[in-house]
């Protein structure tokens, strides 16, 4: 096989009490992404989309993963991508992980499936680097292992663990606003009491074991953050409404998607999501400010090959 | 049904990664404890050992707790109570949480079953406050429902999660030092750095999906503390050679039991166990320094009745 195209999905990072470990893949939105084999030892790059993303190879997210396995391999060949992305820049659902994981993945399909899944997760944080300076591994995790991720350590190399969990749905609602993660970042404290680290760690423990059990209601009491939603809500405007909101329209819980803008809430069902979303929705009716909205299951698989899909579309 | 005899067992508190939330019941040691009610509103306390502890109601762990049972239901009766306590007060393997869980179950039992086992630790804590001054929940929790236990959080009451786990052995060594609470306290920082706290709950989430899952490398692979053993090692003489020691026999991984100076090992099989207490003892055969040592399972039902035991023996 010398071209795959695949979709590469949005993905939830710091679910609420998993700060910088746990996250979750979304079915909606996506990216599309055509991968083709070329003589040339050299990378290809190609937007079919307005955000103006780099296509230098060593600039660009998944030009920097693919030159990375091409690196690996020592290769005598090259690839050309063309990337249709669905997954809004800065939008806090895993815009440049989709990016980086999608390279990785079809290239490792080209490849005739050599790398493991963690092997990719180590080739697409070369792309999250390009993205944000860091090699952070969560939304990556996900995008690469689909379902619910835990993000164990992240060096020497990070260590994934797929976590079961019941049938869950996702409210998530994109406020048309820039948050710099910059900010996000230098709005939280560096240091934490030990019993809000205490706290915090129940959560995750009980939230691990409320998937685990499908124990809804274990789920909803653990989805409870100490350490960066007191923060970094004051960055997204009417945040304390959206939640309210979405916690009465039969959402589970909730909180802020990977370092914002996006806010995403768990339901059990599509219907009370989409109820949620709704919800969520009008909060910002009344303000000038501009959403884009998404149901979606868990996406169990993460990125996936798209069999019926015409390029572009 | 007016007299019941219950075997409260040991508990191991902190767990490794799970600083103030994770614990388990060992099957060995346990007290063993008669309950008789008896028609003078009072409480009566017989101490079968000889380890000195306090007989009036009030100072005493079980006291306190069997009183806070009487004054929440009215009653017209009272308690008498036989404790022989085999677990040694301070060895940091819950001695207090067994009194104190022990006569919240018996007393449970002669009352009809009328308390939930969540309302049972909480009776069971205002023993805990009387030993040590804090309603700590880990020990109790452990002890009342058995296995493995998460405390999520612990106000404005304690929501204990059981958690599903893998067939597990535990190795104990007990040295004969005396740790104070106080100092355990004061060696820890009161502040974390997010990266430290981050790392915890990474291990916190994988233990509970190891444990879940069954995954024995997962496990081993979370056993990990950042928080309280790099400060607490330095009150246990040895630590890291018992340690290194453990692991060489076949360990899992372990920790400090509570706030010491008892140090626990989980393994796969109860002969692994056996080989890592021996292998432990062995550090400390060298000293001046007598060791009790225990290879227990993971005893899944917590306070349980003792059909078969003839009081005292």
């Amino acid at each position: 096989m010398d071209e795959i195209t695949v979709h590469s999905p949005a993905t939830v990072a710091n679910v609420v009490c998993g700060f910088d470990c746990l996250g979750f893949a979304l079915s909606e939105p996506f990216d599309v992404m055509t991968l083709r084999k070329i003589e040339q030892k050299t990378i290809r790059i190609k937007h079919h989309d307005d955000f103006g993303l780099p296509t230098h190879p060593g600039k660009n997210v998944a030009g920097a993963v693919l030159g990375s396995i091409l690196d690996n391999i020592d290769a005598d060949f090259g690839f050309d991508i063309e990337i249709t992305k669905r997954i809004k820049p800065g939008s806090g659902i895993g815009s440049s992980a989709a990016s980086a994981a999608g390279a990785a993945v079809a290239a490792n399909i080209l490849l005739g499936d050599r790398f493991s899944k963690s092997a990719l997760v180590e080739f697409a944080r070369n792309g999250e680097a390009v993205a944000c300076g860091s090699r952070i591994a969560d939304n990556v995790s996900a995008c690469i292992f689909g379902g619910f991720t835990l993000v164990r350590a992240t060096e020497p190399v990070a260590d994934v663990i797929s976590l079961d969990h019941p049938t869950l749905f996702a409210a998530v609602i994109h406020p048309q606003i820039e948050i710099k993660t910059a900010d996000a970042r230098a709005v939280m404290p560096r240091e934490f009491p030990l019993t809000t680290a205490v706290r915090q760690w129940g959560n995750v423990g009980a939230l691990v074991a409320g998937l685990a059990k499908g124990d809804y209601d274990l789920i909803a009491r653990s989805l409870e953050d100490f350490v960066a939603e007191p923060y970094r809500k004051n960055l997204i405007p009417h945040y304390d409404e959206l939640k309210t909101a979405g916690l009465q329209a039969g959402a589970l819980g909730g909180g802020i998607s990977g370092s914002g803008p996006s806010v995403f809430m768990l339901a059990r069902t599509r219907e009370i999501a989409g109820n949620v979303v709704n919800a969520m929705n009008r909060v910002y009716d009344k303000t000038e400010i501009a959403v884009n909205c998404y149901v979606s299951d868990v996406e169990k698989n993460g990125v996936r090959i798209a069999r019926d899909v015409i390029h572009g579309q």
